[in-house]
């Protein structure tokens, strides 16, 4: 597989999930539906959908169905732009632009836009829990809730903004920068792992049932090799991410990125460039790819779209 | 039982409530610990804490383990508390008081607010399903939380506060009003019901397994005549806890409220007072009493409480 014939598969994986979210997220016709309207307008925007095709890519690699792995992967994608839609609020980085479109609290008002946010992050659970209860075994489907919430909750994605907003404006630690990253971006970028070995059955976080069960685990960790693999590599695409997100702010194009370049040191804030310098962060990127690309190799053919993914998150340009 | 005793119950079970909800949502030393902050000032404020009561009590009539009851019962105060606050915010009701306190974006600040909303929710579901992993049929737990998050969804309560919203400042049909009061308040009343019956393993709502499971049931049915009779006991006090809601903001203290009396009337919001006049509004929410009590009695002792906290919702004065 080379880049070209990923990206016609990523084209095709990321239309499923289109199609999928549509259905999930259908529009109604009843007294309150201006909220669907406005979750549809941020949901169904024909992005990347990185972390559902994630999602689906690493069922392939395990051996498990996609039509089993695809309601989570939505309902991943929905938490993603709730994230996104609170995240651009006046209170928070109070954008205007996402994806080229106005924000939803531009499109519609604040209110609508807080509302939208919560309801699409309550329509994940619902989704998910209403897809565990159809699975022949609906435990599976039960453990991905229970991570997918972790994942996404103060310990993880939400963490993450917090100490990113506390961080505005002033120089901080290479601690506290790798925390927010590895919660902000890192968290939501795991959990396509979770979701997919989850859905077939492999056990991740051996701790999970350990202790007092609102003693959460901290550790990532499976019994299953490739699993444990395949972990490591969301890790390092988490990172990875992040720090073409931080050069891309310095040397991307506005009209590509559909959001203004140089915003990150005008608002003074702490990056992987302000920390490391471009260069040295051009290398990291760098490694990380290659140390992606041979995960992915160790799977073999089946490894094919995952190593182009590497590839891909590495050379785009928004 | 009397009212006396039955206060004394209630406060012995409230406290049990704030026990749990306190080692439920710790606080954290780690780099995002102001957000726990946040939740427990607004989640640990030592309120009536109606819903999990209910879920305990009806658990009581059915012979159901209270302890199982109870992460489901906190995750339900949790929601509860998410929606409040989001609710106060500026671009919402713009309240500066809630039971007596500065709400959570005037104690801390706005991104703060909306951040320990989302938190709060977030961590009802990551609660729900670690305390479903841990139940001898885990099965039981997630019915739970399908149905929970239906009922704080979009065609719950968050439907409710849409439909509330895009009724300000006009009158409303008296089919919109009763709409949204059955979804915004009635919802998440009828849930410690759900939560109760289904941590027991009964089974309510016959069709959620029918269909794609995308398309989620409207009617709550249950094959158990207890259970019945119970739903239509909260659905009773859902609405009667809604009556008198209005016509304490009209003749209420705004002292004892916490908040200014006829704040209603001034924001210019059809209510169940300015439909149906505050004297038919009295007839209503006593008839509506008398069948509660009704229902209650018909379990024998074990609807003691039950019949008790029907008088106490009639008769409170915040």
């Amino acid at each position: 597989m080379n880049q070209s014939e990923f990206k016609t598969s990523l084209m095709r994986m990321a239309s499923d999930v289109e199609n999928a979210l549509e259905k999930f997220c259908a529009e109604r016709d009843n007294p309150q539906k201006n909220i669907y309207k406005a979750m549809r307008y941020s949901l169904l925007c024909g992005g990347k959908r990185i972390r559902p095709v994630l999602a689906l890519a690493v069922a392939d690699v395990l051996g498990v169905r996609r039509d089993t792995v695809m309601p989570f992967a939505c309902a991943l994608e929905m938490i993603h732009t709730y994230s996104l839609i609170h995240d651009d609020l006046p209170s928070m980085d109070d954008d205007e632009l996402r994806r080229g479109r106005l924000t939803c609290h531009k499109q519609f008002d604040e209110a609508t836009a807080i509302l939208a946010g919560d309801s699409l992050l309550n329509k994940a659970f619902e989704l998910m829990s209403c897809a565990a209860l159809h699975m022949d075994n609906p435990v599976y489907g039960l453990r991905i809730i229970a991570d997918v919430s972790y994942l996404s909750g103060t310990e993880g994605m939400i963490g993450g903004q917090v100490t990113d907003l506390e961080s505005e404006g002033k120089a901080v630690s290479e601690e506290i920068l790798k925390h927010t990253y590895s919660c902000k971006t890192g968290a939501l970028l795991k959990a396509p792992v979770y979701i997919a070995a989850e859905a077939g059955g492999f056990r991740i976080s051996a701790n999970t049932l350990d202790g007092e069960f609102y003693e959460k685990y901290p550790a990532a960790e499976s019994f299953d090799e490739n699993v444990q693999k395949l972990l490591r590599y969301s890790e390092i695409i988490g990172t990875a991410f992040q720090i073409k997100d931080d050069i891309l702010d310095v040397e991307g194009d506005t009209e590509l990125l559909g959001k203004p370049v140089g915003s990150d040191a005008q608002e003074d804030k702490s990056t992987y460039v302000t920390l490391y310098g471009i260069d040295r962060c051009k290398e990291i990127l760098h490694e990380m790819t290659e140390e992606a690309k041979c995960i992915a190799d160790s799977f073999g053919e089946k490894g094919d779209f995952l190593r182009e993914m590497a590839v891909y998150l590495l050379e785009r340009n928004n």
